[in-house]
């Protein structure tokens, strides 16, 4: 019998590859008994950023889930893990340290036992501040490579990095293959380098299906010397997902493999609970196309988890830019056509930014440069005239060290536009701030709750918590799913992966025989796609509604929105800070668009008094719906 | 840069593994000189079995379409492969053996390069026969290895297989996975094995992507020696499929390996021709559910192409399972319980059978054979009760050598029915037949065609051809389409594939202000699931309809269908061979009822006169109508 190989069952990201949502606390303590029962995981991840997230977005005290949800696991000495992202902690955006320290001492206490950590620049020092905080708060310190396939991610790159996070106290190390992309030979070589050098720590492979590669990749591994390899199983394996449990383990068996049996009975007791919470409501939020395999990911690397939101993305800027199109007697473009424009500027843009690794957020930093580049050299405009805020902040290195350099088109970019590099620690950029939360619990009465994991969750994800106590989240989350409940019902909502699909309005039957009030009609039904359904839905998020239109309201010159995307005055969705008789001048900031996950500033591009702000703060704006009119 | 690893791009089997057809000749025609440009392709595969019946389906000529399709791929000196069956040629049925040596004769002249032989037993005297005829043809001859996985498909089991085929003249071996269970170090100890006892012969290695194991058994199959790798591209890689072109080249690139370069404008004007095709009516006929991984086939080993069918097999048993099962008040069976059981007395009964590699047709044989014994047994019946003709024939040996025993119960059973088993060469039960057809032709005044091609294709499907030849074949398939277009378009039938999800009927839009003769009004509509809806499609096979039922006619003893499917009195869809006023006794043939692919002879249980005939020839019948009175 060969070396030991131990499997980890992705709980969290295998929903999170697919859809938007994890199950409720009450489901996850269902499927919990199943999955110890089946046998065969050494591991389990149980939480992450996500994980923290949806839970406040369904109204649920995410610390009560993870203490809950760990316990039969931690009770069969089964492990647990999470995902955290270094800097940016269990969020989007960087975290202060004092939050990011509580964070790993709270995760502890309520039961993970690992702290899987990466940083999405591959910078060592935010990552080796990760494998500190983790190992003072009590976890087990696992510091992730992300893997990116291009000339400057090479072999050579990803074993220095290993060496200089083992060199720091990690206690594991992961291979986070989070697009997919590592191709077999290539991740064997390096994960075989690690292992020569240091021979006992523990090593993780964690791939994705999409592009088709990982289960070679995790031969490769293998023989290469990793210990745990990460999986997902039915019905939510391949796909953006990861490889299935079943794949992996008949493979390795065969190539001589020590890996433990699977109960086959508790197999498929997990399998139909997590279908049952798919029929129930998750399956709602799950694009079916994200069940699929895709190889055109390969060339632009981009993780397949992130495709849902890329191809909503594009339905929506297709519109507005064949709008354009036809005004401008240009051909119209296909969603396809779209995509592979996309792609082919993804590949383009990417070495120019710095080749940052293709992991949240920076994915999407990358996807959003390079949509915007095709959306304006579309329209006849120039590339790079739309980076978000957040985009120059990765690129000046208030993120940490990009691993590439930044090409001379935006050298230049930034030095008309005046930004100022930055080469310090990230984190010294980010002061503490647990006091300021303290206070605001202490004034509202909210307690720090068990080990101080209330203040952690309100200083990590201050708005959503917020939310969460107002019950405003809870009531929210409810609209969303009795709406999609309606809609469906109504015929007016393809369910995705619920089983029945449903019709587009559209496709109503065009003749039908109808009883009316007793009496027998046979009766055609069209709708006129330029009218308004007569059912249409009402949108979930009416308020606050974007007042603003490009017919009229004023008399001078307007100030259009460069974007889809909802509208802030300032970045922290705060108050107007521009007023009506307000004089301002070309370069002026109007406010922010926040798009696909970014912030993009919008400025004045004259001077003038502002006669009108014809949008309110907070509002959803369409392309060209006007802002503000100047006089 | 590492040996030389050529692509065929699986152009048929790519369509035929993911929906029922393929493209048209018009269609074919205008993709050719694209694949041509992608400059990576050695080989692509054109023709085989389906390819032709599918041409004979849509009322076109094969021979007409294969001289066509191949002829670019021959003046750009790529070659092009087929695949057929051995005995069975390319139909499902065996093949008298002049008209199998007339098969390889016309396909070389009309411009195919390679025939991809396979027996679905494995047998070598049938594999032997078709390379012999394939040399007399002047086509390279390929002998394939169909696998499987079990303790009787050993490696030992295949090498010596690839032995006897070289031994007897091969000019090629392909490593036929077309389960996709092969994992990747067993194929690659299979592939090593033969490669150091034949140098020099060429090696192809096929494979399917559903269970997951395709892309790594790729690279274990190119480091023992393989010379041709076999692929798909999107839109129409992974799922039941194919893996994709661009993760075989990247992955292979990635190793060392010299592989050729892809025209990437090329690709991307194939892929979207590709997608026009679908989107133009192939897509109706791909289930979206063949689009995707998945590991539980790992177990039963069935090949994914199967899984459309199997899927459809299983929606049509589950409910008159679960009809029986209400009325015994027992609980009713989900789609999964019924899959899952399934899966699970494929398992079962697989080794019973002699384990017949899981192939065309012999994997359809077992799955309905398990199908059966676990309905039979759901009724609290007996296992075995229900074996078709066919399958039968294939136990008996009369296919050729099942490379397992025959278990114990099953032979019992043969001695309790009578069954002889045969040992001789399967093809002397087949005699010679080209002079019966020639006869045929010269009756009907119909041309054998240039090479005789017209001669081969009646021989071949005789039934398709006189459709093709009378038009009928061209008239039911415009009605077929035209049908699917308009219950699209009244949102009767989901297009699958189809951009567009359209309703079931249920789903639609409960209410809708509609307007009748200018009159205005709010209309609820839902259907009784228990009435027939209003605008219920008519069956596009009405005639002949069945009147039987289980209702009165007739007061003796009833002879119920025990299965949905086709009924005919004689096996050849000939006349009655039973007429009112008979004496039959228990064991006397009533008939034959075809359903999925095979016959099932129903027998009288009791003895007794012929009161009434309730059925005609050929009618559909479901389960439990009534087929014959008996007084």
């Amino acid at each position: 019998m060969g070396r030991k190989i131990k499997f980890s069952l992705l709980y969290r990201d295998m929903w999170q590859s697919s859809g938007k949502y994890v199950p409720r606390l009450d489901q996850l303590e269902r499927v919990a008994p199943h999955i110890v029962d089946m046998g065969c995981f050494s591991r389990v991840e149980t939480n992450g950023g996500g994980f923290e997230q949806i839970n406040l977005l369904f109204g649920e005290n995410p610390n009560k889930a993870v203490r809950a949800w760990t316990k039969p696991f931690n009770e069969a000495g089964i492990q647990t893990h999470m995902l955290e992202r270094a800097l940016n902690g269990i969020r989007m955006s960087p975290v202060p340290a004092d939050v990011r320290k509580l964070m790993f001492k709270v995760k502890k206490k309520q039961g993970t036992d690992i702290a899987r950590s990466f940083c999405g620049l591959n910078d060592p020092r935010n990552i080796i501040d990760s494998i500190k905080y983790a190992k003072e708060g009590g976890m087990i310190a696992q510091a992730a490579l992300s893997l990116s396939y291009s000339e400057v991610h090479t072999i050579d790159y990803y074993v220095d990095l290993a060496d200089q996070v083992i060199e720091a106290g990690a206690d594991e190390i992961c291979l986070k293959d989070m697009a997919g992309i590592a191709r077999p030979v290539w991740l064997g070589k390096i994960a075989k380098r690690i292992r020569d050098k240091h021979q006992s720590i523990p090593m993780t492979y964690h791939g994705h299906a999409g592009p088709g590669f990982q289960v070679a990749t995790i031969l490769e591994a293998c023989r290469a010397g990793v210990d745990y390899i990460d999986v997902a199983m039915e019905p939510l394996s391949w796909g953006t997902g990861h490889a299935d449990l079943l794949t992996v383990h008949a493979m390795l068996k065969d190539a001589g493999y020590d890996v433990p049996d699977i109960n086959m009975k508790a197999y498929m007791k997990v399998r139909s609970l997590t279908q049952e919470f798919m029929d129930d409501f998750l399956g709602y939020f799950i694009n079916p196309k994200n069940r699929m395999m895709n190889s055109l990911l390969i060339g632009p690397g981009l993780p397949g988890g992130m495709m849902g939101s890329l191809m909503a993305d594009l339905t929506n800027n297709l519109s507005s830019l064949n709008k354009w199109k036809r005004k401008h007697n240009e051909p119209e473009l296909t969603e396809d056509d779209l995509l592979i424009k996309l792609f082919d500027e993804v590949e383009y843009a990417w070495p120019k930014l710095g080749y940052p690794p293709l992991v949240t957020p920076f994915s999407q930093y990358v996807k959003n440069v390079a949509l915007m580049n095709v959306l304006q050299v579309e329209k006849g405009g120039e590339r790079w005239s739309m980076i978000a805020d957040n985009i120059w902040d990765m690129v000046l290195g208030k993120s940490g060290q990009l691993p590439g350099k930044v090409g001379d088109e935006i050298l230049a970019l930034a030095k008309k536009e005046g930004h100022e590099f930055f080469t310090g620690h990230p984190q010294d950029l980010y002061p503490d701030e647990l006091d300021t939360f303290r206070k605001e619990m202490d004034e509202k009465g909210w307690a720090y709750g068990e080990d101080d994991e209330e203040l952690m969750e309100l200083a990590m994800h201050p708005a959503q918590y917020r939310d969460y106590k107002s019950g405003q989240a809870k009531a929210d989350f409810k609209a969303e799913i009795a709406e999609i409940k309606e809609n469906e019902a109504s015929g007016e909502r393809a369910p995705t992966d619920k089983k029945a699909a449903v019709a587009p309005l559209g496709a109503t039957p065009s003749t039908m025989n109808i009883d009316v009030n007793g009496e027998k009609f046979v009766v055609s039904v069209s709708y006129d796609e330029n009218d308004p359904s007569p059912t249409a839905p009402a949108s979930a998020n009416q308020a606050p509604q974007a007042p603003a239109s490009s017919n009229g309201s004023g008399s001078g010159e307007p100030v259009i929105s460069p974007l889809e995307g909802k509208f802030y005055f300032t970045k922290d969705s705060g108050d107007k800070a521009i007023q009506v008789g307000d004089k301002v001048k070309a370069g002026d900031l109007v406010g922010y668009v926040e798009a696909m996950k970014t912030y993009n500033a919008v400025k004045f591009d004259q001077s003038g008094t502002i006669q009108k702000i014809a949008i309110t703060n907070g509002a959803d704006v369409d392309e060209d719906d006007v802002l503000v009119i100047l006089g």
